[in-house]
């Protein structure tokens, strides 16, 4: 193996290693010793990459919407955007998540100690923008009724996603979340698609797996780095 | 003063010294000489009442749905569901804020540790019931679309809250709340209200705080013990 392909993995490691640890302890219990016994990885390597706890959490941070596969476009934007939604929330569920998901949105979702300086602000923007390009295209297609304020929507569904997954997180251990999520978008997109729109939307739950399944053999044709899961 | 209502002071001054403290920094960092020190109770009068931190925090969480006023009731069921969210939105903001209300949703919302033993399912389940009740009483007046299904609109609208509270959260700490929590009703009630019911509602977020003294007159004529605020 090549000397930066074996760095890529290295570094790779201790974040899948350091995403599992918060997604489990949280941020402030979180330390190195656990990320560098989950990772396999030695303490003088984890230095080499990282200076710091806090720099690998800003890692995961960052790197967890970049982590959520392209789904395969759909004839309608809307239906893009609800295959997103279930998508994300199928990669939150506990048996086939996406442990850089998980612990990317543990971190975001506590609000940890004032002077733990991460930085969580980033990580909803980017959520938001991501939502929110969907939902444009969506609009500029007619698929969108034209009073609606898309912006407000994807902060809207940004932060109703949120409380979704924080919910079924508490009530069910996330085994509820498709479910949950293929509901909040239909009552959102009840309100907000032009009625043409309305009619061909599908939300139903089972598109999640067979939305993850369509997406990861998109990313390999396209010859992306596949995540290992666990 | 008899000495049960110095119990009762005292009792109520520990819970909101310990609400605002787990508000400031979780219940993991929280300690009792912190609950001491804010709440100027004596450490033997705080452990006559309390055994342990767990104690206390289990109390503010049991008692942060039962701190929200009971809103005027308005000619529609429907407006009271809206009125009761703006209330709980304009009582999570930093500077008109009910700390009960305040420690109880971070208590309720951080994940904290596996092991801390706190209950975050009841909580949930209260504001979930709480919110069931008005929306089933406007299904039997017919304000409701008769294909609902309000007890997942119930937990639907719990758990978005609970995100856009979040999300304004890291985002303004919480400056532009009821702004966000009136657009999460108006767009979950244009999917689910009857076309006629629809047309009578006011989202407009100034309704906040003029239910809040409203709501708080009522509570006052009630002969109900008003709650401190800071």
């Amino acid at each position: 193996m090549a000397r930066q392909e074996r760095a890529i993995r290295t570094r790779q490691a201790i974040l899948i290693a350091a995403a599992q640890v918060f997604d489990e302890v949280g941020y402030e219990a979180a330390t190195i010793s656990q990320i560098l016994q989950k990772s396999g990885v030695t303490k003088g390597a984890l230095y080499f990459h990282y200076a710091s706890k806090e720099e690998i959490a800003q890692e995961v941070l960052a790197q967890q919407v970049d982590s959520l596969p392209v789904v395969p476009p759909q004839e309608l934007k809307l239906q893009d955007a609800v295959d997103q939604a279930l998508l994300l929330a199928y990669l939150l569920k506990k048996d086939t998540g996406d442990p850089i998901v998980q612990g990317g949105v543990r971190l975001t979702v506590d609000r940890g100690s004032v002077k733990d300086g991460l930085d969580r602000r980033a990580p909803m923007r980017q959520w938001t923008h991501h939502t929110l390009e969907l939902f444009e295209q969506a609009k500029e297609s007619g698929e969108v009724l034209p009073h609606v304020d898309v912006a407000r929507i994807a902060e809207l569904s940004v932060g109703a996603f949120t409380g979704v997954q924080l919910l079924s997180n508490i009530m069910s251990d996330r085994e509820d979340l498709v479910e949950r999520v293929a509901d909040l978008y239909m009552y959102l997109l009840t309100a907000i698609a032009a009625p043409g729109a309305l009619a061909r939307l599908d939300f139903a739950p089972e598109r999640a797996v067979r939305t993850y399944g369509a997406a990861m053999k998109l990313r390999q044709e396209q010859g992306e780095k596949v995540p290992e899961l666990n």
